[in-house]
C-alpha cells in the first residue's frame, strides 16, 4: 500500500512540501538527497531520496538522556556545511587506496533541556549520520543515555536478509523475508547457539540488508566506540525500523557518556544493485584514520591451526578426563602435534599456527558462568610454550596464541598484561580471542557498552604491544580496523565451525555474509575444509558435514574477504589433495584492487582481486544450492601481460551433499578481455588464479 | 461476568466435576477445601473453596528448569497425608504462643523429564503450597530455574490493595483498584523513589490483599530462602495472577538451586473479614523453627536516633562540604549530639540510640553506583566511636550501628567481618543496615536470588556474633524472623521518612500496611513524629509534613507491630510535649496477646495488645482522612483487676493537615467489660494505656 504511493511521488514535489525549515544536502553525484526538517512539535526528522524516488520517509531523530529529553521541542540553532574529497592509504584491505568523498551537513538543535548536534555525511554510496551530545559552554558532563531514537521509515515492503536481535550472538542462520514478515521466533528454534538472548522477536540486529524494487540498502553503524551496539525494532505494518541500544547491566540505562560525545555513525548504504553494496567503503570512511604510527609489524597472513580436530572430536581442548582427573590421552595441543602443524604450515608458506587448548582450564570452561577459569599463561604439561614458540619462529610460522575467555571478561582484563608480557617474551605477536558464554560481569551482554569498551581496550593494548588481534564472539565489526589495523579480523557471525557439529550453514549462507556481516569488517570464517563429510571422526549416524563443495571452500578465500585466512583442515587431509591445496598456497591475503563481477544476495557472488604490489589476480565465485554457469570477461587484466590461469572447478557431477569433493583443475594462458565460462555445482564454487608470467 | 457464574456455583457440584484424579484436602475446621488434579495434558492444577464457595478456579502449578520442563505430561506417583496441631513459643511477637494447626497433602508427580513434589498445607486461616524439586535416586544436582508458574485464578473481580512489580523497591504508595483495573503505570509517576525498576505495568508485588464480596485474601510467600522473590503477573480480563521470579543478572535464569530443593511457600491467607488477616499466623507457621539456641541477648526495644535531623536538613550525614572539602559545620553524628541523644533516651528508658552518618563515605554515597564507598569501620573525626559506645552502654542505651551499603553489596560482604568485630570489641549488638541504590554486583536486583542470599547471610552471620538486625530497603519479609529472631525488623515499604521530603504518605497509608506489608513481618516504620509540620527546618514554600495527627503517631506504636520501635523525633520536640511523650515511654514492644477490635483495609484499624509478662494493655486506633468514632468494650481485660487508663485523643478540632498537634489527655480507672468511646480526627488516631494497679 505504502509502496504504491511512493512510486507516484516525485522528489521535487516532496521537497516543496517539506516546509520552510528544511535543509537539503545531496551526495557528490547528486543521486542521493537528504532533507532534514523539524516537525510541528519540534522533533528532528529526515528523509532520503535515491535517484529522485523517496527511499526513507519522514523519520525521527533524537536521544533520551536521564533527566534530559532530547527528542522534541527543538529549534535549529546552527548549520554548517562542508565537502571532502580525499584518498587515503589502507594498511591492508580489499583495495590499497580508498576515496573519501562526501558532502556534510552539521546541525545543532536546542530545546529547553539542552543541545543536540546531528551530522549528516552524504556519499555517493550512502548516508551516515551521528549525534553530538553537547553541554552548555562546552562543559564536561557525565550523562546517562536512556535510549537513542533513530528511525528508518522505509517506503516499501523490502525483502530483508536478517538475524534476530540477539544481545549475545551473531551466529544465527540468516532469514530472508519481507519486512512485514520479520519475526525472530522462527530463527531461534535451531538451537545450536550456546549463548543467546532474544527478548524481542520483532527486532533485528545489524547489518541488515534490504532489497527493494530498484534499490538495495544496508542499515548498520560505523565507529562503535564507548557506546552500546544499536539494534532495530521492526514495525511490520509500516516497514519502519527504530533504533534501540543494548543496555548495561540492570537494564535501566544504555550508556554512560561524557560530553561532548559523538555517537557512532548510523549508516545507510544505498545502491542500485547488490554489487554496489560490496564496493561501498562508506563504513571505513566514517571511521577515524589509523592511530598506529608504525604499522610494518601488521602482516596479513594465511594460517593453520590445531582447532578443527577438536570440533570433529578427533582430539580435545582439555588435557584431563573430568571423571578420573587423569590425562585423557587425546589432548590436541601437544608438543608433537604442534610441531607437526608447524612443519606442514611452514613448508607450504603459511604465516602462523594457531594452537587451541594449550593452556589450563578447559576441563570446566564451558557453560558454568565461572569467573576464574583461564589465566592465559599456564600451559598444560605436554605443551612446552617457550620451545614451541622458538621452533615456530625459526620456521617463520609463529604461534598464534589462543585467548579463550569463556566470557569471564573480568578475569581476562586482570590477566591481560602478564599474558601479553609472556607472548612478547616468547617473540609472538598474534592472538585469537574468544568470548563463548554469558558475560562476566554478570548481567552484561556481548553487545553492551561495557563489552564494547572491553573489545576496544584489548585492541588498543594489543597495539601498544604490537600484537595482532583476531576476536571470536565479539560484537559485530563497524569498520574500526581502519583506526586500529592490528584488529585483523573477527568472527561475529556463523562460521564454518557450525558445519562440524550442528545442522550447519545452508549453502546460501556464504552468499549472504558478504552483503551483511562483512560490510562491517573482515571475518575469520575459517574456510578450506577438504574432508567435507568427515564420517571417520563421527559415529555412524552422523549427518553433519560441510555444506559446500571442495571448490567452494577454495573460492571462499576470495569471496569472504579477510587479511587473516585460515586453512582450517588437517595437514593429512590436504596431503590427499595437494593439487587443489595449491590454490590455498598461492592465494594472496592483501589486495590492490577488488572487482565484483556479479552478485545476487543469497544466490551467488563472483569477485576478483589483484594481489597487492603484484600483477597477479585471484577469482572466487560461489553459488547457493542452485548450479550456475557464468560467462566472465577478463577486462580487469593488464594490457600486454600474459597470465597463467589455473581453474579449480567443481567436477561434472559435483554436488555439495552427494559428491562434494569432485573437482577438476585445468590450466592455460590468458590475457586481457579473454572470455572464460565457469560452472558451479549445487552448493559449489570456482576458484581461479591468474599469475603474471 | 466470571464472578456472576461463580456465585451460582456450589462446591459439591464442583468436586464431582473434578474427575477421578482429584485429591481433596481441607482445613482443620473444614472451611477451606483444596482439590488437586491433573489436566488432560498432565498439568498439575488446584482449586480452592472457602465456606463451600469457589474462591480460586483451576490454576496450574509447575516449574520450568533449564533443559527440564516440569509443567506438563505428569502422572501422580506418590501421595502422603499428615496432620499437625502444636503450639510453639515465640522469642518475641504479637503473641507469646502460636498454634500451628494444619492438614498436609504431599504429592509427587513424574513426567519424562523428572520429578516434582508439591506440598499443600491447609490451615484454618489459609493455604500454603511449595514445590520440591527432586532428582532421581535422591541425587544432588545443580539446576537452573527458568520460571515458576503458579497460578491464582480468582473467581471474582476483587478489590486489590497493591504496589506495582518493582524489582528494586517496595516504597510505593498503595493503589486501590479492582483486579481488572490494575495498571502499574500510574503508580510510577509520583517520582520520590530513588531506585525503581518496573518493566511490566501489568504485574504486582506481594503481599497483595484482595477483598471480595464475602472474603478477604492475601497472596504472598513464606520462608524465602535461596530463591528469588515471587511477583505476580496480572490477567486483567480473567482476574488471574501468575507467578514470576525476579531474575539473576543477565535475565536468562531466575535461580540456581541444588536438589533436593524446597521452594518458598506460596501463601493464600483467607478470612471472612479484614481482622482475620491480622490474626493469621500462617506465614510464621510455614517458616522453620528458631535456629538460634541461646536467645536471651535478643531484646525488643524502643530506640531513638540521629536520623530525622538529616531528613529535615537540620544536620547532614556527611562531614565535608563537597565543594570546599572542608567540614561543612552541620554534621549530625558528632560526639556532643550523640551524647545529647543518649542522655535523653537513657533518661526516658529507651534501649538504644541509632547514629547515622558516623562513618566516612557519605560525601558521595548517593546514586553514583560506586562499589567502594563505605568500610563500616572508619568514623568521621568528630565521632569517637569507642568513647561513645562505652558511654552509651553505661547509660543502658547502647549505640545501634548504622551500616548503609549504598547497595554496593560486594563491598559490604567484604567488610562485614571486620565491621562486626569492631562492634563486638566495643560491646555493641545491633545494626541498622540500608540498601539505597542500584545493586552492585551490577545487574542484580533487590528482589533477586543473589540479594536474597545476601540478606539471609548477614542475618545468619549476625546471629553468630549475637547481633540484632534492622534492615532497610531489603526484600519484603516472609516470616523468617521465626527462624532467625535476631532479624528484628525491616523497612521494605514506604516509611514515615517519605513525609519528610516527598509528597508523603496519604492518611490511608498506615491503614493499609498492616494488611499487606506487615503480614510478612515487623516493619521499622519510625513513628513518633510530634513536630508534624517542621516549617522551621524548610524554606517558606515547604508543604511537606507528616500526614497524621500527633495522636495517630502514638497509635502507630500499636497498629504497626514491631519489636523495634523508634521514637523518631528530636529530643527538643519531645520536651515540648512530655505529657504525650509519656505514652511512648510507657508502651511495650513485646506481647502476650493481641486483639483486633475492628478493621477495614484502607479505612481504619484498632488493636489492643497485652504487654508480655505483665497485666498491662496498650491500645491503638487509627483512621484515614475520615474522622471516626468507635465504641469499644474492654472485654479483653482480666476479671477483678483495676487498670489506670490514660487516653491520648485527638483534640476537638484536630485535623492531620489543619491542626495536627491538637490533643487531649484524660485518665480514669477501668475494669473488664467497661465501655469507652473514642473519637479520631481526620487523619487521626487514639492511643490508650491500661496499666494494672
Amino acid at each position: 500500500m505504502k509502496s504504491i504511493v511512493a512510486v507516484a511521488f516525485l522528489f521535487c514535489t516532496w521537497i516543496l512540501s517539506a516546509g520552510e525549515l528544511s535543509e537539503v544536502v545531496t551526495s557528490p553525484n547528486g543521486n542521493i538527497k537528504v532533507v532534514v526538517s523539524l516537525s510541528k512539535k519540534g522533533k528532528i526528522q529526515y528523509e532520503v531520496a535515491f535517484k529522485n524516488k523517496k527511499l526513507i520517509g519522514k523519520s525521527k531523530l533524537g536521544v533520551l538522556l536521564e533527566n534530559r529529553d532530547l527528542t522534541e521541542g527543538f529549534l535549529l540553532e546552527n548549520i554548517k556545511r562542508n565537502s571532502v574529497d580525499e584518498v587515503w592509504d589502507q594498511v591492508w584491505g580489499e583495495e590499497s587506496k580508498v576515496r573519501n568523498h562526501y558532502n556534510e551537513l552539521a546541525l545543532v538543535f536546542k530545546n529547553n533541556k539542552g543541545q543536540l548536534g546531528v551530522i549528516f555525511r552524504i556519499f555517493d554510496d550512502g548516508v551516515g549520520f551521528r549525534y553530538q551530545i553537547l553541554s552548555e559552554n562546552g562543559k564536561t558532563e557525565d550523562l546517562l543515555v536512556k535510549e537513542e531514537i533513530s528511525e528508518f521509515d522505509l517506503e516499501e515492503d523490502m525483502v530483508g536478509f536478517w538475524q534476530p536481535s540477539d544481545w549475545d550472538s551473531n551466529e544465527h542462520v540468516y532469514e530472508t523475508t519481507k519486512i512485514s514478515k520479520i519475526d525472530g521466533f522462527k530463527s531461534v528454534r535451531e538451537g545450536s547457539i550456546h549463548t543467546q538472548f532474544i527478548p524481542d522477536f520483532r527486532a533485528v540486529q545489524t547489518p541488515i540488508v534490504l532489497v527493494g524494487k530498484k534499490v538495495h540498502i544496508a542499515l548498520h553503524e560505523a565507529a562503535l566506540v564507548d557506546y552500546p551496539a544499536m539494534h532495530l525494532k521492526v514495525d511490520n505494518e509500516n516497514f519502519k525500523f527504530t533504533s534501540f541500544l543494548i543496555p548495561n547491566a540492570g537494564l535501566w540505562q544504555k550508556a554512560k557518556i561524557t560530553t561532548p560525545f559523538n555517537t557512532p555513525w548510523r549508516t545507510i548504504i544505498i545502491s542500485e544493485d547488490a554489487a554496489g553494496l560490496l564496493r561501498s567503503r562508506m563504513i571505513l570512511n566514517l571511521n577515524e584514520p589509523c592511530k598506529i604510527k608504525e604499522t610494518s609489524w601488521i602482516k596479513p597472513m594465511k594460517y593453520m591451526g590445531i582447532w578443527w580436530e577438536m570440533h570433529l572430536g578427533k582430539s580435545s581442548w582439555e588435557y584431563l578426563d573430568k571423571n578420573t582427573m587423569k590425562p585423557n590421552g587425546k589432548h590436541g595441543a601437544t608438543n608433537a602435534n604442534t610441531r607437526r602443524y608447524i612443519d606442514f604450515a611452514s613448508k607450504n608458506g603459511f604465516g602462523g599456527v594457531l594452537v587451541e587448548g594449550w593452556n589450563t582450564g578447559w576441563e570446566d570452561w564451558f557453560g558454568l558462568w565461572k569467573e576464574e577459569i583461564f589465566d592465559f599463561q599456564t600451559p598444560y604439561p605436554d605443551y612446552d610454550l617457550p620451545a614451541l614458540a622458538k621452533y615456530s619462529i625459526e620456521k617463520k610460522c609463529p604461534l598464534i596464541v589462543h585467548h579463550e575467555t569463556s566470557a569471564a571478561v573480568t578475569a581476562y582484563e586482570k590477566y591481560l598484561t602478564p599474558a601479553f608480557d609472556l607472548m612478547k617474551k616468547n617473540g609472538l605477536n598474534a592472538i585469537k580471542s574468544g568470548y563463548v558464554g554469558r558475560i562476566i560481569p554478570k548481567g552484561e551482554w556481548h553487545d553492551g557498552q561495557w563489552m564494547i569498551n572491553h573489545y576496544n581496550r584489548v585492541i588498543e593494548k594489543a597495539a601498544e604491544y604490537k600484537i595482532m588481534v583476531d576476536a571470536h564472539e565479539p560484537v559485530r565489526p563497524t569498520g574500526l580496523h581502519r583506526t586500529w589495523p592490528n584488529f585483523m579480523a573477527c568472527e561475529a557471525a556463523r562460521g564454518n565451525e557450525f558445519n562440524g557439529w550442528s545442522s550447519g550453514n545452508p549453502p546460501e549462507h556464504e552468499t549472504i555474509l558478504p552483503f551483511t556481516r562483512l560490510l562491517g569488517g573482515p571475518m575469520d570464517y575459517t574456510p578450506g575444509i577438504f574432508n567435507i563429510q568427515f564420517k571417520e571422526y563421527k559415529d555412524k549416524n552422523n549427518t553433519n558435514q560441510v555444506h559446500t563443495t571442495l571448490c567452494k571452500q577454495l573460492a571462499l578465500y576470495i569471496t569472504m574477504y579477510s587479511p587473516l585466512q585460515m586453512a582450517a583442515d588437517f595437514p593429512e587431509h590436504y596431503e590427499k589433495h595437494m593439487d587443489a591445496f595449491q590454490f590455498i598456497k598461492d592465494v594472496a591475503v592483501d589486495w590492490d584492487e577488488s572487482k565484483i563481477l556479479n552478485a545476487s544476495i543469497g544466490n551467488y557472488v563472483t569477485i576478483v582481486r589483484k594481489e597487492k604490489g603484484k600483477e597477479n589476480w585471484f577469482l572466487g565465485s560461489i553459488t547457493d544450492e542452485f548450479p550456475r554457469e557464468f560467462d566472465l570477461t577478463f577486462d580487469f587484466l593488464k594490457e600486454g601481460v600474459n597470465y597463467q590461469m589455473v581453474v579449480y572447478a567443481d567436477g561434472k557431477n559435483a554436488h555439495w551433499k552427494e559428491n562434494p569433493t569432485s573437482y577438476e583443475i585445468s590450466s592455460r594462458s590468458v590475457k586481457k578481455n579473454d572470455k572464460v565460462k565457469i560452472k558451479l555445482a549445487s552448493g559449489g564454487g570456482c576458484a581461479i588464479s591468474l599469475i603474471s608470467k
